[in-house]
Order: structure tokens, then sequence, then C-alpha cells
């Protein structure tokens, strides 16, 4: 038995070992066109950043070390070049003299990645232009800063890759920009979710461009003229990462299946549609776990399951990839912004029915030093109340929350099973009401209707005529520090004894600054015959997303 | 409609402003015998240790801010003396002044808490020996700290409270001695997976006495004279922290159930026997969400829930409490003790059919600097597969993976599941396999019959008469460090070329450092026809607990 393995890195790499491990007589040939296997993709940004000092950290395992482990037979600088199905032969250039040789397989399996986007916008090919994927990609960065020491850096695409890029060039003492088409930066996050990125990515000096188009990069010698659809920036290099393309062409010009997009069709065991070749990792299709639609969704968890998948398949074990839900976490400075599922505008897109929460939690314990606020967003399906997604940002406990979130959505759980997870408390690490369990109180009122909602995006159309109330019961304090046009304010805590102010009759839209004292309010009016209505997420959420300026993450001490 | 609570903590409060927030005219009287209600019971170790340093930030509400905010009538210095179920009365004591007075109530809450136990040993009386309950308890002790400046300290019990106890002792300034009647601290804790802690208090200088009873304290004026069932010890000060008992004899004297350890016996709703009366908190008897079984499991994050569960039921909503999992944490200085679900002993106490893995994984991704690594401990039932309890024992990120444990545990999921999460990664969280998945792909090749594993405590029984091949397969640096005697060296890379040195037809034991690359070994020996055992948790493992010396928590760059 012998498998050919095309591509040595994530999926490749995880299905060689597994198979090895699973069959010890097997014969293994990894192929990779590159110098290296099995590298730390998702550790490049940190070289050049210099978080991570040592190249060799970048590199988990060696040719030499996949020999002397699994006995497998790893060839680095070797392209596959055609495949030929029908003979189970794959033609393979050898990069070091351009020889050519094929090499016969019984199973199959590509795991040839995902290549960076690279748009007609001009002198792309200028050695100021540079993307990331791999290793030479990351010292061929980290060379030209040394040696040309570079002043401004503009990113082009605000995604994970960009923001982490962002973050390191200026680690690495430059000036940054970052220009992205769409109205937010980091795309599985919605906009409100994005407010707060982008108020603390500026407070530490990241230029953000945000809305706005690059049309044409042109390279001076001296330097980078970038036009935008309004207005231009010059730099002295320039990132692209606006996206990646599946690297199929050698398994489209074999016949294998590939979507529009240039994905390959696999089935749950990865295979193909071609006998006994399989593909794994960022160049397949997979399906969305959460809408059960086909997706593109190149992350690297999900690219090793799928090599020990293959590998447990061709070796005769049934096992299947049920699909990927997307969760990924970004780490930007201090702030930590996480995402699992859809975002409110991939549901939409995917014609869900679905409500919301939007809650703000402290980290640990109010009353033990060192905790923080985050802002914590989750989706659910009206009806069944299956869980559609998560998206969380905030600095210490982020990661936490966000994978509890994550594993009870993929094991099905409805929003209102979150109030009653036990997890684990001290008050150096969270709180006996967990920000998870306050996102399924809040939720299991919601959908038993004990309080109705309204966003911040319905504030502007709420009349000012009288024919309604609005009510802000923040404290002096808060209101002081800013309002809201048109809302009236009586604190909380003196609501019952001022409930003659309030008209009697009209319906009251009521905010606090994160949607728990008007939580309260709402009940308290409720008890006194009003309708009313809680502005979810509150005054913060408001506040951050219509004027994308910050707010202070503080623990709000009025919700405790 | 009007109820009384008795006890203005945790599940008291909550289910206080619950019961306001569902009912604005309900008539809500607190009743509580301390000066204190709604206090962080939780944080009162660090406020004598000092990361807490405002007595103000113990006190989450005050009578007053909860009069404001919810309009509940709360009565400190309040103590309930009788019940009358027959009249719906309470017989309230004034403690200001000794009068007495009757409460009617509709519904009523009894979260009377639970007691230290105060064993018979002597001085227990002495102004030198405390328990730690509330914030009086933990004022005397920082008074007498401040005043008498104590050299020396004996925590009697290693419990979660006694450990926290002895660290912020140890920050107060004093030399701190835990004498422990069991043969390790923190009983949720296997005695395999308390080993590490018991080391690593030790270089923090914790002086630990395992295994060992105090028989009589005696205060001799100057100091206390503690005699031991071996050996004695003086002090200046001694905490007696040897578990709780539930503070429920008012609840007994007027026939409500309580069950032979004096915990409240109620159902799903929190109802007790007599009607309209419930119970929440630490005085009740839980079910054992593993086992089914009644248990007394008290913890602050149940409280919370059972007092808004409570509250909904009073208020005719139905709502349920499912069962008690015992998710708890745990800091000792910078590590992270942390489990849910049942230890092993109390899986053998319940007579199930467990399997068990041991895993040590990094807390990211090896190549990002600042990761550690944690000791993870899984059990599940067999043939159904369904987790019954998870420990861990670490630095960061093992709060992260115990809940996520937590919440597979709640949720139902089999071991195996948990190969499939897929939780946030990017490497300054994770690793593109986290450790939860790291124990799903363990737990798969267990039960799918990949490997077979044998134990710490099978090595000392294992032939030497060259009946067994023992194998090493760490690398010659690690063996220096020491080894297991019996067992010969071979280093895994070298595993292939140096078959011929193993008898043929005898099973091998193998091991290497934590077991994974035993793992492997195993499936390459298996591959080559020789049945072998693979040593779970390696020699990491077998060294903490039979030497009880610590092992560096070194992430191992041969297991990457």
């Amino acid at each position: 038995m012998k498998t050919v393995i095309i591509g040595g890195v994530a999926g490749g790499a995880s299905a060689a070992a597994r198979l090895r491990r699973l069959d010890e007589q097997a014969e293994i040939v990894v192929l990779e066109r590159g110098d290296f296997v099995s590298f730390a993709n998702c550790g490049l940004p940190y070289f050049i950043g210099g978080e991570i000092t040592e190249q060799s950290a970048l590199t988990l395992q060696t040719p030499q070390s996949f020999k002397a482990r699994f006995h497998v037979d790893v060839r680095v600088r070797s392209e596959a070049v055609a495949i030929d199905p029908a003979a189970k032969e794959v033609r393979v250039r050898d990069l070091a003299d351009g020889s050519e040789y094929r090499e016969r397989y019984d199973a199959l399996i590509l795991s040839p990645g995902a290549a960076p986007l690279i748009p007609p916008l001009g002198d792309v090919e200028s050695p100021r232009v540079f993307t990331l994927r791999n290793i030479p990609d990351t010292l061929a960065i980290q060379s030209f800063i040394k040696e040309r020491a570079p002043r401004r850096a503009v990113v082009v695409g605000g995604g994970y890759i960009g923001v982490e890029m962002a973050e390191n060039l200026m680690r690495a003492g430059l000036e940054v920009t970052v220009v992205e088409l769409a109205d937010h930066l980091i795309a599985p996050l919605d906009l409100d979710m994005a407010a707060d990125v982008h108020a603390y990515a500026e407070t530490k000096g990241l230029q953000l461009l945000l809305g706005r188009a690059v049309k044409h990069i042109a390279d001076t010698g001296s330097q980078l003229q970038i036009e935008l659809d309004k207005g231009s920036l010059t730099a002295d290099m320039l990132l692209l990462s606006v996206g990646v393309r599946p690297d199929t062409a050698l398994a489209a010009d074999c016949g294998i299946d590939v979507n529009a997009r240039g994905a390959i069709v696999v089935d749950a065991a990865m295979r193909t549609n071609l006998p006994d070749i399989y593909a794994v990792g960022d160049a397949v299709q997979v399906t969305d776990l959460v809408t059960g639609e086909p997706a593109f969704i190149p992350l690297a968890g999900p690219a090793n399951k799928q090599g020990r998948i293959a590998a447990d398949n061709i070796c005769g074990l049934a096992s299947s990839y049920r699909g990927t839900q997307g969760s990924a976490v970004l780490k930007l400075f201090d702030m930590t912004v996480a995402t699992t599922g859809l975002s409110e505008t991939a549901a939409q897109r995917a014609g869900l029915c679905y409500d919301k929460t939007y809650t703000y939690s402290a980290s640990h314990a109010g009353y033990y030093p060192g905790g923080s606020s985050m802002s914590i967003k989750v989706l659910w399906e009206k009806g069944s109340l299956r869980l559609l997604g998560a998206q969380i940002v905030g600095f210490d406990g982020v990661d936490k929350r966000l994978d509890v979130l994550a594993t009870a959505l993929r094991l099905g759980a409805k929003v209102t099973d979150l109030a009653e997870l036990e997890l684990c408390y001290a008050p150096p690490f969270g709180s006996a009401k967990d920000p998870v369990n306050m996102v399924g109180f809040v939720a299991e009122n919601i959908v038993t209707s004990k309080v109705k909602q309204f966003f911040w995006h319905d504030v502007a159309d709420l009349p000012r005529d009288g024919s309604v109330t609005l009510l802000d019961v923040r404290t002096d304090t808060e209101r002081a520090r800013g309002h809201i046009d048109g809302f009236s304010h009586i604190p909380l805590d003196s609501l019952r004894q001022r409930l003659g102010e309030l008209p009697a009759g009209k319906p009251v839209y009521v905010h606090c600054h994160s949607g728990l004292r008007s939580y309260i309010a709402c009940r308290l009016l409720a008890g006194h015959g009003f309708t009313c209505y809680n502005l979810a997420g509150g005054w913060r959420l408001y506040e951050a997303v219509t004027q994308n300026r910050q707010v202070p993450p503080y623990i709000c001490t009025q919700c405790k």
C-alpha cells in the first residue's frame, strides 16, 4: 500500500503521521514544492514582529525528523506537475535540476493549500510588495525591513492575517495603515462587534482606512504610490492580504471536481470524485456546520483533523468530517477577538430566522484585581433555539468563553442550555454567574418574552414626538459622560420613586450602560403596566458603533 | 404574595433579585443573621493575602442598595429562630436588642449556607484558632495578623479553602504548614494528579504534612501546641478548614427533611417536603449530575443558579435544577488546578466501569513564547463512552480546557466527541490540535484498541524476569535525568533500526516522557507483531507520583 501526499504542511503532515501510526508497512511519500514541511504557518507574523526569535522554531518537522520518526519519504523542492488518475501516477518535477519522474500511488492525498490572491493593481510584482504564505515570504519581509529600513507600510485587507501582520509590522518599528474594502475589519465579525476593535487599534496607533478600495499601486523606485478610490497613500512597503484562493489547478487539470471558487469538492471521508484520491486542508470545500451548505473556511484546526480523517479512511477505518464552524481567534496587542459559527451578516445571508443577545461581562469577579470586560454577541435560531454563532471582543478570558460557546454549538446546544452550564469558578478566573451563563439568562428572558429588545440601529428612527418615552437609567456620572439625544434621564435606583414622571400608556425605550440595569428597569416598569424595550448592548455599544470612538472597557460597578 | 428569604448571601440574594424582576408587586423580606448580605465569600482569602485591598470590595450589595434597586426589605442582624410551617410564620430575633417577632410568608426560601466543621480537638475556642466563613471571620484573621504579628500558621485541612488560605497567609508574611488527613491535597483530585500540586507547593515554600491527623490543640498562652498522630507542631495561629456542615438545625426543627449529613432534601424545583418552603445553596442536597445519586457539593455557581430557580418556581415558572457536576478551580500562586465531574476515586466509589487518559499538552503552540504544559486526566464510562470527569493541573489555559470539558460533560458528550471539537486557534492561545482534542484522539485510540495502556501503579509489579520487555524510548538526554529500574533504552527515532534487539514474541511495555512518543512506538512495534502497552502519562507522571518531587513542566520538544 503506497500513499503519495502532495503538500507537506498541516493537513498533509498530519495525514502522513497518522498513516504511519496506522500502518507500519505502508509506503508514504510526501511531495513538497517548497523547502520546508510542517512549518508553523500561523506563527509567521510573529517572527516578523520579533515575538518568535528563532527561525528554527517555525519548522515543526524536517524531512529528516519525519524520516527518523515516521519512516516517511519526504521530498522537498519536488513539485507535482500532473496527476494521471487512470495510471494512478503523479508526474513530479525535481526543482533542483528540473528533471521529471513518475510516482505511482495506491492512494493520493492532495494538500496543496491556498495561495494569497494577487489582484491586478499595477506594480504588484514590485520588490516592495509582499504576500505572506510561507517561510520564504516571511524571510523576504524580514530582510526587506532589515536592509531597507522602511518607515511606512500599507496592509491591504483587514482580515486575520492582515491585522496580525499590521500589529507585527508595528512591532518591527513601522507606521502601518490598513486599507479595507468592507466597512469593518475581520469579516467574521459584524460591524457592531468590530467597532471596539477599530477604536482599540487606533489607540495603539494603527491607522485604518475602512470602506476604501485600492485602485492602483505604482513603484516610483524610491517608494510606493497607492491610489485609493478616494485619495492616495505613499508607503515604503505593502502587504497584500485580501484573501486566498485554493491552489488547485493541478487537481482541476486531472478531472477532480472543484467548485466555482476552485475549492476541491470532497465527501465526509475527504474523498474527491476520483477513485483513491483524497483532499484536505485549505484547498477543499467543507460543509458549514451551521447551515449545512458548502463553504470555504480555510483554518489550521480543520486542516489537521481532515488529514487524520483521510488517513483513517485510506486505512479502512470509518471516520468522517462533519463540517467546519469557523472557530477563530485573533490577538491584537492585548485585545482578543474570537468568533465561531455564523455572524449576523452570515445568518441573514443564509436566510435564517434568528434572535440575538449582546452582553457585557467581566472576565472575572469584579472585586478581584486585574479583570476587564468583554463584549459578547450570540445568535440563535428562533424556534429551535439552537446556537448559530458567537463573537467576543475583549481582553483576558475571551478565548475561554468562545471555546465554551464553540463546544456548545458543536454539540447542538440550545442557547438556553448556556444558563445551566456549570463552569469552574474562583475569583481569579470567573464569576459565579459566568459570562456564558449570563448569555443564557438573557436569552431565556428574551425567548420567554420577559423582555423585548431594541438595537443600536433602531435608535435614530425612534419617534421623538412624545408618542413614546425614551429613558436613560444610568447614574448622573455616566450621564455626564455623554447621552443619546432625546432620552430623558432617571437613574434606576430612583425609578420607583419617580414613576409619576413617565407618561402613562406610552411604550418606554430604556437604556443603561450595558443593558443589565435597563433590563431591571424594564421589568420594574412592566410591573407597573408599561410596555418596555431594552437597548441591547446599552449605551456602550450604541456609542461604540455610531461614534466609532472607544468606550472604556471598564467594569460597570452599577451592573454587578 | 410575600416571600421571606432566610440568608442573604449567594443563593438568597440571587433569589431576591430574581423574584423582584419577575414580580414588581411581590413583598420580599431577607433575614440575615450577620451584618452583611451578598458578600464575596470566595474573595475572603484574597483580602487576607492583600490581593484585594478594600473591605468595601467584599460587599456586592448592601441593605440600602438592595432596597433602592430591588425594593427588597433586607434585615441584617436578624436571626430566624423558628419556622411554623402550619401558620406560615418565621420567628425572628433582632440581634440588636434580643427582641423577637413573627413574620408571615406565602413562600419561604432557606439559604442558610454551611458552617465550618469544628472538631473537638482541645483549645479550638482559643483566640489563635480561626475558621473562615464570612467577613467578621476575615477581619478577625486580618486583625490578628496585624496586631499580633504571628510568624507561623498551621492550616488544618488541605481542601480548596485550606489551600487558598495557606497561599494567602504566606502572602501575608507567615510560614505556613498544611496538615491534611488524606494522602493528598484537594479531595476532588486523585492522588496522581495531586502530585504536581504537592511538588509545586513545596517549591513555593508551603510545608505539607499529608496523611497526618491532628490529635490535640493546646493554647499555651504564647503559642499553640499541636499534637499530630506522629509528632507535633507549634504555631502562632491555626485555621480549621476540615470541611463544612449544612447549617440546617432551624430547618430540621420544623420538620423539613434533611439527609444523614444534615443537608436539606429538595426536588428539582428546589422545594422541600413542606408546602411553599424552598431551600437553595450550600445547605441543600443536590443530585450528582454524573451518578444521578444524592450528593453534597457546596459551590457558589450552583447556589446562585438554585436561587434563580427557586424564584422562578415561586412565580409559577417551570424551571428546574438538573444537578451539580462539581466544576471547581483553584489558583495556587501561578498554578491552576481545576476539576469537573468524578475523580477516579469517586468513579470507583460509584461502581462505574470507566477508562481514562492522561495527557500532557502545551497551553499554546510551542513555537510561540510563554507557553507551559498542563497535565490532564479524563475519565469516561466504558461502553457508553460518556464523559465522567476531568482533572487538570498546570498554569496558563487550565481553566479554559476545564470549562470546555465541563461543557461537554454537561451536554452529554462522549469522550470521542472531544476529537471533533473545533476550538479557536492562534499561536498565542492554543494549538491546531487543542489539548482537549488530544484527549479525544487518545481516547479514540484506546476505545478502538489501537493502543493498550498500563499505569504508574502497575510499574512496580511488572515482571523483571525477562518474560516481558520493558522499554524506554526517550532521548539520551532525558534518560540521563533519571529512569525506571528495569527499563532498557532505545530512543524512538532509532527504534526501527534496532528492532532486532527486542526479544520476539514477548509483550513490550513502553514509556516516554509524557506518553505520546511511546504511543508512536507502540504502533510501530504492533506493526512488527509485538503486543504493546503504553505507560499512560509517561515517566513524568510516574516520577511525580512515586517520588513526589517536581518534574519540570517543560514543553517536551520531542513530543511536538
